[in-house]
Order: C-alpha cells, then sequence, then structure tokens
C-alpha cells in the first residue's frame, strides 16, 4: 500500500510516473506515529530507532548496505575524494525502507537539499530534514522489503535496458585521445586474448572540449573509424558534458543562444561557467523545449554510428563561476602580507578551492519549468536525471526500436527510466570494492539496475592485484567498465605482468552472461533487485542479516568477492547449504559442497568464487575446449549453455533470451523454462536452446 | 648475525648505537645474494619475492601488517588525510623484515628519501631505493623473526620509557583554550565516572602560538593552575612546536637568532617559514649544541609543574615560505582571464597548495652537522627526530630522576629511546581502527613502543558507536589519548548519548594496566615486542600468517577489536584454544571456552574481547564491588591483583611492578614471579603482592 502526503507545495519531479492506487493526503496529520513531523521552514522527520533496526536505501551513498551510523545529504556533488565521510556523491536517491519493528519504505520526492542523519549526531535518532519544506512524501507498507521495493518500482516506472553489447566489458581511459590509441587498446585487448564489447572515449575526443564535436585532426573521418571498429565487435562510447563551449559559431552554442535555452542569471544573462572548455553555459535541460533541443543534439553522433553514449558534469560540476572568479582575482589583491597566521592563510590558500561547486553559485541561475522560474538550487538534484533524460527522450524519437547505451554521472530517481549510472570517480582503493558493493543494494532499490563502478578505480595508481580483485567483483555489476584518471598508471589488463588472469576472469563475464542478462531483465521487467543482500532474501536469519560483504546475483547466485590486498581467502556466511564453485577461467574451476553457517574460503589471486543456493541453477554460455570468449558474439552466437546446478531434486530456471538488440521485451518466446526431471535430464521449452552439459 | 655494509658516503644518524659485534663491510660485493644492488647516482636493491614471502616492517606506514603490495616513501609528511594511496607519513622507519624461504632482516640507515616498491608497479618485485645513493645497511640473519626484531633492538637502544600515568587515559582537542574549559574536562569526566589522569593543551594554550610561552590571558597564574589539576590526579600536557615565532622580544626568538641556532639559507640568513603563528625560524636540531639549548627552553614550564610533552609539526611542516608566498602573490598577477580551460584553471588554483610542504623548499635550508654544511633534503627525515631528542636530553640533564611524558609526531629510527609518537592527523574513519592496528606492528618491531593513535580520530566529525568502538582498541595501545580536531563535533566520552559505556570501557584499562605495563616493560627492556601480529607467534600457521585484524598484547592476551560499523561480532581465527573474556565493564564480563580454529564471535558496542592463550596469565587491578577506577592511583593504590587465566597445569607469569615513576628499572624486586601450583593455589614471590581473585 502506497500513501502520498504532501507537505507544502512541492516540486514536481516526475519520479513517480503511476499514480494508480496511491492514497493522497495532506500533510502531516495522518502520518504514521511512529515518526515525529515538524513543519516549519524546513521538514523534519524523526523517528527513534529500535536497537534491531536496519535502514536500507539511499542510493549512491557511501558507508554499509546498512545505512545507519551516518548523516547523508542529497546534494548532487562532483567530489572525487570518497572517503568514508563524504556525505554527498553525485546522485540523489531519497528511497529508504525500515526493516525491524515495522518494515516500511519513504520516498522523499524533493529535489532540493534533503538530509538523512540515521543514527549519526545521536545513536538511536532518525532524523530526516527536507531543506525547502516542502515535498511529496510517499510512504509503503507491505509484507516485507521486497514487496516494499516492488511497489516503489511499479509507481517509478521500468528501469532503462541497454543493449547487450552495453554489458560486455568496457576499456576506458582519460583518454585515448586519437585513433591510433584506440587501435592499440583493441589491438592489445585481442592480442592478450581478453574480451572487449567497447572502447570509451573520454574528453579528448571532441575538439576543444565542446560537445557533439570530434577532433578533426585526432579522429580523421570519424565515421570511417566507428564503422572500422563495429567490423571488430567494438562499439565506441563518447563522453557528453553538461556544460556547453562559449565559442563563436559552433552550433550547440550558437542555437542554444538564439534560441534561449541556457540557464539564466536572475539579470537575465546566461551564466557563465568555467568547466573543461573554459567559459560554458548550461543547457536548461529542466526546460521541456530546451531538453527537447539538446537530446537532438545527440544526432549527428549516432549518423556516424555512435549507438553509446556516458553524460558527465552534471550535478552539473562548476570549477567556476566567471562573477566569483572576477571577485577572487580582487580578492587575491589584498593578500601581500608575508606574516600571515593560521586564520589569514587559510583565508588565502582557500580562495582557489571556494571556486569549485561553490554553494552559492548554486543560488545563481534559473531554470524555465514550463513557463516558471525556478531558482537552482531548489531543484538542484534534478539536472543530471534531464540532461539524461534528454538523451533518452530523443534516442527514442530518433531510433525508436534500436537500444542505445547511456548512463550518467549524476542522478535522480526517475532517472533509472532513461539510462543507467556509473558510481563516479572512485579510487584505486581496496574499500572502494566493498564500498561499490554496497552501493549496488541503494541503487538497485530505486530502479538503477545498470550500474557499476570504474574497476579498478578512477583516481590513485592502481597495483595489479588491486585490478585483478576489482574486476573479479566487476565481472557481476551489469556494467562492466575498466576506467582510470589522467595522470595515474595504465590498468588496462595487458598493461600488467599477468595479462592472462585478466583474460581468464573478464571470460568469466561472458560465462556467466546468460544468466546475468536474464536476471537483469528479470529484475528491469519485473521490478526485481539483480543484487539482494542477504538480509533481504533471509530476513529472520540475524547473521545473514549482519552480512556486509556478500551478495546475491538473481536469486540463485551467491558472490563473496575478495576485496583485501594480499588475501588468499575470506570468511563466507551461508544461511543454507550451497555449492561453492572456484572459477580459474571459463574451462578451469572446481567445486564444493558447503554446509550452512560460517566458512573460511580459499580464494587464489586468479579465482573467482560462485556459491549456488540449494535448487539454484545457473544458465551459461557453453565454451568449447580451447575456445575463449572475444566480445558479445561469443555469448549471442554460442549454440548451447551449461548449467551449473545444485539440486537434489526437479528445478527450474526460467530465462530471458533475446538478440540483446530489439525493445519488444514482451514478445513471446523470450522467457524460455529449463527443468530438470528426476533422472537429470534436462527438458527445454525452447527447441533454440541447446543444454550441452551441467557442470 | 648482523653485518654492515657501507655503501658510498652514508650520514651518520645515530639510530644505531651498538656497534659489538657488527661485521663492517664495503658496499655490495658481499651483499646477500637475494638482493640486486645496483650503485648509481641512487642505490636501489632488488629482490625477487617468493609468492609465499611476507614483508613486514616500515614502521608507521599505510596498509597491511604485511606489507606488499604497495609503495611507501620515507619522506616525513605532514598530511592529514591518510588515505590507502598515501605514500608518506609523519615518520622514516626504514627497517622490514623479509620473512618466507629466508628470514631477514634489512634496515635502510638513511636520513633522505628512500623508497620501498613492495610488489605496487610489478607484482612480484621489491624494490628499494635510496635517493641519496648512500646508506649504510644493516643485514640481520636469525633464527626467526623474533630473533631478529631482538638483535635490531639490541643495536638501536633501548625504547623510552614514559611515567605510568602516561599511560592512563588521556583526554584532547585542538583545543581547550582556556583554564575554564580544561576544569570543566576534568569535571565532567569525574561526574561521568570518566578515569582521566591527562588533558592536553594544544596550540592555543600559548601567546601568539610562541613555544614555550603561556597565555597570561586565558591562563593566569599557569604554575598554580598546573598543581591545581595535579591534587587532583590530572596532568597537564602542553604542545610544543617546531617553529619558532619571529617576534622582537620573544626569549626564544632572540636567543636562537643571537647564537646563530636556526636554519639557514645558501645566502646565510635565516629561512622565513609561516606557520601557526605567522612567520618563524625552524632551531637547527641537527646541530648539538642548538639541540642543547633548544631542550633547555623546556626548563620553565618544567619549572611550572609540567612533566609531560607533545611535539608537533616536526617533520618540520612547512605552510609557506616567505620567498614561495613572494613568488605566489607574483603569479597570482598573471591570472586574469575568466577563460581559463583546464590545464590554466589548475595551475591557478594549484598555487595556494603547493606552497604547503613544497618539496624545493627542503632544499632551501642547512644544518650545521658538527661544523659541516648540510643540505636539509639530505637529512630531511632526521628533524622530528632530534627536536624530540633536544627534549629528551634536556629532560635527562634537568631532571635525572623523573621520567617525563614525551611523545613526538614526526620520528626516525633512534628517536624511540627519547620518546613515543602517536600517530599524527588520523581522521574519525572506522578504516582508521584498523591502520592503527597494522601501524603498531612496524612501530614496535623498530622499538617504538609507546604508541598510540588520536582514539576518535582527528579529523572529521565522530559518531558515538565509532568513539566507542575506537576506544576499545585503544584501550589496549600504551598511549591512550581521545583527540579531535578544531570545527569537528567534540568527541570526549561525555559528549555523547551514553557516556557510561565510556566509563565501563576506559576502566578497562585500568583493570588491564598491571599486565599492560608489565608487557611494555618487557617489551622495553628485553627488547620484544609490546604488539604482536599472529604470523610472528606461530610462523607455522598459514591461516595465523594471513591474519591482519588481530593482535597479541604481550604473548597472552589476544584481541579482536571490532572496526565494522553497526557490527555486533566479527570472525576470529585461533591458531590454539583459547580462553574468551567479554567484558562489559570492571565488574561485568562473561567467559566461553573456544577451540582452535574460525570463530565468529558476539561482540555488542558496549563489549571488549579478550582472549586468553592456553596457559596464559593476566594480573590485573582487582576492583571491590561498586568501586570504579578514577586515574593511575587506583591502580597505584590497589592492594591486590585479580587473575585472568586459562591453564590446565601450574603455570607462572612474571609481572613488573614499580611505582611508576623511577627510573632505576634494573633494581632488584621489580619482577614479581606469580605462579599456580597443581591445586591451583596461586603463590607470589613478592609480600606485597596480594593475589584475591581468579577470574
Amino acid at each position: 500500500m502506497v500513501r502520498k502526503f504532501v507537505f507544502g507545495e512541492p516540486i514536481e519531479t516526475e519520479a513517480v510516473i503511476d499514480q494508480v492506487g496511491i492514497e493522497v493526503l495532506q500533510g502531516g496529520t495522518s502520518f504514521p506515529d511512529q515518526w515525529q513531523v515538524v513543519q516549519a521552514e524546513t521538514l523534519t522527520l524523526t523517528h527513534c530507532m529500535e536497537p534491531g533496526e536496519r535502514i536500507y536505501g539511499l542510493g549512491e551513498s557511501m558507508r554499509g548496505i546498512n545505512k545507519r551510523g551516518f548523516r547523508y545529504v542529497s546534494w548532487n556533488t562532483d567530489d572525487p575524494i570518497h572517503t568514508e565521510d563524504k556525505e554527498s556523491l553525485y546522485g540523489a536517491h531519497n528511497f529508504l525502507v525500515i526493516q525491524g519493528g515495522v518494515c516500511q519504505g519513504l520516498f522523499v520526492d524533493d529535489p532540493g537539499r534533503v538530509s538523512f542523519d540515521i543514527g549519526f549526531t545521536v545513536l538511536d535518532r532518525l532524523e530526516i530534514r527536507v531543506d525547502s519544506g516542502s515535498a511529496n512524501l510517499y510512504v509503503i507498507d507491505g509484507e516485507d522489503i521486497l514487496d516494499i521495493v516492488r511497489q516503489f518500482r511499479r509507481i517509478i516506472g521500468r528501469s532503462y535496458i541497454p543493449p547487450l553489447w552495453g554489458m560486455g566489458y568496457g576499456q576506458s581511459r582519460w583518454s585515448y585521445p586519437d585513433v591510433e590509441s584506440v587501435r592499440e587498446v583493441l589491438r592489445r585487448h585481442r592480442e592478450n586474448h581478453i574480451p572487449l564489447d567497447a572502447i570509451y572515449l573520454d574528453i579528448d575526443y571532441m575538439e576543444k572540449y565542446m560537445d557533439f564535436t570530434v577532433s578533426e585532426e585526432r579522429f580523421p573521418e570519424f565515421a570511417v573509424i566507428v564503422s572500422e571498429m563495429k567490423q571488430q565487435g567494438i562499439h565506441l562510447v563518447p563522453i557528453i558534458d553538461a556544460g556547453v563551449k562559449m565559442e563563436p559559431g559552433y552550433r550547440t552554442y550558437e542555437e542554444g543562444l538564439e534560441k534561449g535555452y541556457f540557464c539564466r542569471k536572475e539579470d537575465g544573462n546566461e551564466l557563465v561557467v568555467g568547466v573543461w572548455p573554459g567559459k560554458t553555459h548550461f543547457p536548461d535541460v529542466l526546460n521541456p523545449e530546451a531538453r527537447e533541443w539538446f537530446g537532438n543534439s545527440y544526432q549527428p553522433l549516432m549518423d556516424q554510428g555512435i549507438d553509446g553514449f556516458w553524460n558527465d558534469m552534471n550535478e552539473p560540476a562548476i570549477f567556476y563561476t566567471e562573477d566569483r572568479l572576477l571577485d577572487t582575482f580582487e580578492q587575491l589583491k589584498s593578500f601581500r602580507n608575508t606574516d600571515m597566521d593560521l586564520q589569514e592563510f587559510w583565508r588565502f590558500v582557500g580562495l582557489g578551492p571556494a571556486l569549485q561547486n561553490n554553494q552559492e553559485d548554486y543560488t545563481l541561475f534559473y531554470h524555465n519549468m514550463n513557463g516558471t522560474l525556478v531558482r537552482h538550487d531548489r531543484v538542484h538534484n534534478l539536472y543530471g536525471y534531464n540532461m539524461t533524460r534528454a538523451a533518452g527522450e530523443a534516442f527514442d524519437r530518433l531510433r525508436p526500436d534500436q537500444r542505445i547505451l547511456l548512463f550518467s554521472r549524476s542522478s535522480y530517481v526517475g532517472m533509472h527510466r532513461y539510462g543507467g549510472i556509473w558510481t563516479g570517480d572512485n579510487q584505486s582503493w581496496w574499500s572502494h570494492i566493498l564500498l561499490s558493493m554496497h552501493q549496488m543494494v541503494g541503487l538497485n532499490m530505486c530502479g538503477f539496475l545498470f550500474v557499476g563502478s570504474d574497476i579498478g578505480g578512477f583516481g590513485s595508481n592502481a597495483s595489479e592485484d588491486l585490478v585483478i580483485r576489482f574486476t573479479e567483483w566487476g565481472l557481476f555489476t551489469p556494467l562492466m567498465r575498466n576506467h582510470s584518471s589522467l595522470g595515474t598508471v595504465c590498468q588496462e589488463g595487458y598493461a600488467f605482468s599477468r595479462p592472462e588472469i585478466f583474460a581468464h576472469i573478464i571470460g568469466l563475464r561472458y560465462l556467466f552472461l546468460p544468466y546475468l542478462y536474464s536476471e537483469f531483465m528479470r529484475a528491469a521487467l519485473q521490478g526485481e533487485m539483480y543484487f539482494y543482500p542477504l538480509a533481504f532474501l533471509y530476513p529472520g536469519d540475524e547473521m545473514a542479516c549482519r552480512v556486509e560483504d556478500q551478495l546475491f546475483v538473481g536469486q540463485s547466485m551467491m558472490i563473496a568477492p575478495v576485496y583485501e590486498q594480499n588475501a588468499r581467502g575470506r570468511y563466507v556466511y551461508l544461511p543454507e547449504p550451497m555449492k561453492l564453485y572456484r572459477f580459474r577461467s571459463v574451462h578451469e574451476y572446481d567445486t564444493e559442497m558447503l554446509s550452512q553457517g560460517h566458512h573460511y574460503v580459499n580464494c587464489e589471486l586468479e579465482e573467482v568464487l560462485v556459491f549456488v543456493r540449494q535448487n539454484g541453477m545457473i544458465p551459461c554460455t557453453w565454451f568449447a575446449e580451447g575456445e575463449q570468449p572475444v566480445n558479445i558474439d561469443s555469448v549471442l552466437k554460442a549454440d548451447s549453455l551449461c548449467l551449473m546446478c545444485y539440486a537434489s531434486e526437479p528445478i527450474r530456471y526460467t530465462l530471458y533470451r533475446d538478440n540483446g538488440l530489439d525493445k519488444d521485451y514482451t514478445a513471446p518466446g523470450k522467457w524460455v523454462s529449463i527443468e530438470t526431471d528426476e533422472d537429470g535430464q534436462v527438458h527445454v521449452s525452447d527447441g533454440n536452446t541447446k543444454i550441452l552439459h551441467l557442470i
């Protein structure tokens, strides 16, 4: 049951699109009584948490799966140092579920600043503060947490589905700046037998960092290059930034200016923001007309064969605004004293950093929302959402039958219908493997299924063992991309001393893909999770509820990645008996039966652990001896499957299969039933699907 | 067996003080052949690590107990953000032990930049680079790692021993800026029954941040305040910084200038460095005369009753040098363009941060080392060592019979004889509990025994549960101090919702203190470790060697702190059967017998786990019912002990006992033998020690 409580004068975010069956109530009089509601300048909800209560959700945020013990602030922020104390990352996903005495979901639908103090300031107090004082609050009651998630997913609409090649392995770096470097990336992957489906182009493919342009010098005859790559089974995926460079003669700039589609200040002039290219304007993607125009701007690249994009810098990130920069130049003039004590020195060195993502700058410009001017800070968290929506809506118009790869850095609930996300500029830190696992749960809960973190870490230098372990986790995330920053060591699999390990473990992605894709589609089409924490599947098992470093992928497969350096094993808790597969490549593995309870399980650097649940079945690609996956075609063209099974009785799995390209997800024949009988024989409902092996 | 290999023209660091029995060899011809040595402009040692080899040591540095997988750079650095990727912290401790096929210790005695790439750049390659090209390399062979550590400890001399009250609980904050705030800290600890022995004074007690001064406004009649506190069982411990303020009329400045005791530039002028007080000079503590003079400057504070100090900013930290600041002002003038692209913008915002601890600034000044001018960067890592040595040597002169509390932020091997260290500006991060555990091992190996980390974390805001868990670890570290930064939430035990938990767990410090102090003294006097990783005690147990989050305190007690938020238990590996004590206060606990192997052990937020080894005995203070420790007197005046025991046969423990103040450590009667007989009766060799209870 979903109830909507309207407080104040909420902004319509279009996060919730299906209002059918939702009871609408005004204000807080009938609000559930486990909450104290105070409505003044801000709207504050307070709840006293029982010792055993756990709080789940909040999408992409720091800390654990259970969000207790920290303060989270929904305020989309470009901050590349994701240490434990960071309150805001790139997305705003104000959905949480309390699991304890009661089980209740809450979605705080407000696009301004919203904070969640979950036992941080006071051990047992959960306090939610909506700075604007207005919000639509959706309260969801249900049988259990999965039921609540399903109800929430129903009202926010179906999650974005990528082309299947977008779930292949992708290699990225800031940057592969020219056609030669791109060709080398492909060549070296193939030479080292590392499968590859996509190469990502970071900002340097553009001409002067101008959106929708391609450098003629570094990528001459771009369409030919795109086609050359596609013939070799590789998709090029360029980045698109939020800021449009102020450059006379540049079409996007001239058009946006002429049509009044850029964000303006109170004085009517366009806001001037410094980002990669120097001075830019922000397209007003909250204005439906401007959104349509900006979305159409993707077309020229698509006409050159591009079928995937990633949208960046759309919090929106600000290096500086022209006005503040001028003011800073002025202020700097006053510093001429060389005898600065700490306070003065801090003021001095703080001036530069204060230019970046300055909170005041977000109050200086306006959006035209259906004729009403709304100050940016009131709707800050909608910007990335609507930039990606611009692209997603355009793709539906321009390529109605084709799936286009699309993911974004910044997001808000609702954007999950138009694209996926990556978790932004993480670091080459061991702790970021575990953080990534935690983030997936919150993201799945609010509909973000096509998600992944930069494998190996974006910032800092990565060591070989870190990238291996990170890949061993990343091979289960729907978006599987290795990405790293300018100025860090190269972290492509072939850059290290043992590329064969990368070939083997990335190969496993293609082995598991029939199951992973099927579970992704089940989650998207039926409002399920893709990653489940153990607490969601075994809510009555106190120990299972404590586990923060194991996840289910779908409901048959449990994973327990190693995320500690030098570890050659780890502890695992099994809520029920399971069969452990320890993989070294698509051809090499061993198995072990494990009882319910605690185990220390060995796991060498080159090994990947997969646990199959009782009566679980995991259909995989069948690779003949000596055969290695090359790209997604190795999965699509494989004419048979093998099954990982743990069954003592007849079992059944329903597999989703299609060509990975078309959008007619509900056409008959997509779901294939695979059953084993009493004699261990396998029966398939679809004549085209051959089962060769039980492994 | 210790061999000394002399490469190039090493600087004498006085880290090694006992050369007896050391074979001295020139250069690398006879260097152990598991190393490839290349001597050119730099000195490079390379070793190919076997898969099973583990590398221990490197003192205070990031990452695990086993140092494999990262690059560490010995270059003392004031950097408060201790993320996984930081190569340099505050200390330089170039001692490591390889444990694997061979077991061998290596001390790279050079005070310039030395880097240790331990499988970071290439998975199996250990590469040590000494930038200067010169070093004394001490190679130590022995039976096992403990034997190697003992040999190393013998040649570097006995570790610093603090007064016993310095091992009581201390409360610190930047800052308790006046006498009223100090009184309040004491009052609120007593009101909440939280034991306390020391209150630390950060920089604001001084007049304009001038070393050895006290603000007359905020601490009028300082000697009276010191005495008032001491009467209530509290020691005040002021901070001393490296930089001496340039202030006409200020005695330390005038004297230093007159005698030429400050570091000078090539042109003969004193280097001008901006730190807390604005412009300062660095005392040249590498010049023996200047060192003596600087040490004597502590006397006025001691004359006012002060008997403990902490030395800070002695890497030495530089906010700016006057010359570079002037140059920066000039450079800033050239930035007037508001259309800065990323490169130009980065140059602009980088100018401020580049002032701080700029590497070039460390090449601009000189030390007078016994008449020879040595450029600072050649001996950089000796600065903090010699500042603390200045104090330590002065204390020996000024108070030959009294132990003075002393610890430092920056250090080099050798400084362990003069004072302890704290691990600098850590953060209120859960990961920093584990980091602190890891750091203790490396520090103990090279003689730093009086060590601890800021409990609760220095930077960032701490939550109550973090500070509780941090305290539960910190109560085992010889230096046990809660400290936090300006601008963060208060993190004294009484600042939270459940101060009784703090009272209880800090009380445990005083319960365990007879054992902790005894193990500390054993480690100091006999060259043992205080904290042992399991790998050192069970080198043949492969699983024990993998454990990175349990430690032995002495050889009878194993601890396994909880360092994960919301955890209510954790995994523990026992290399042999042990008896688990689960403490909730000095009076409340339960016990459990655990078999050898893996266990998941429950541990509620207010609980502390202590494991007693087979035939282990842990003498504790006996507190009668209703009695709570108040400060160190509660331990010293307790006339009886209780024993935690796990024995099936007669066992014996040798306990060190003294008044915690005098320095005659080898006088007879300090070591007391406690034995149990076949009937479980306890016999004590010293008539003054009463054993009341076996618990």
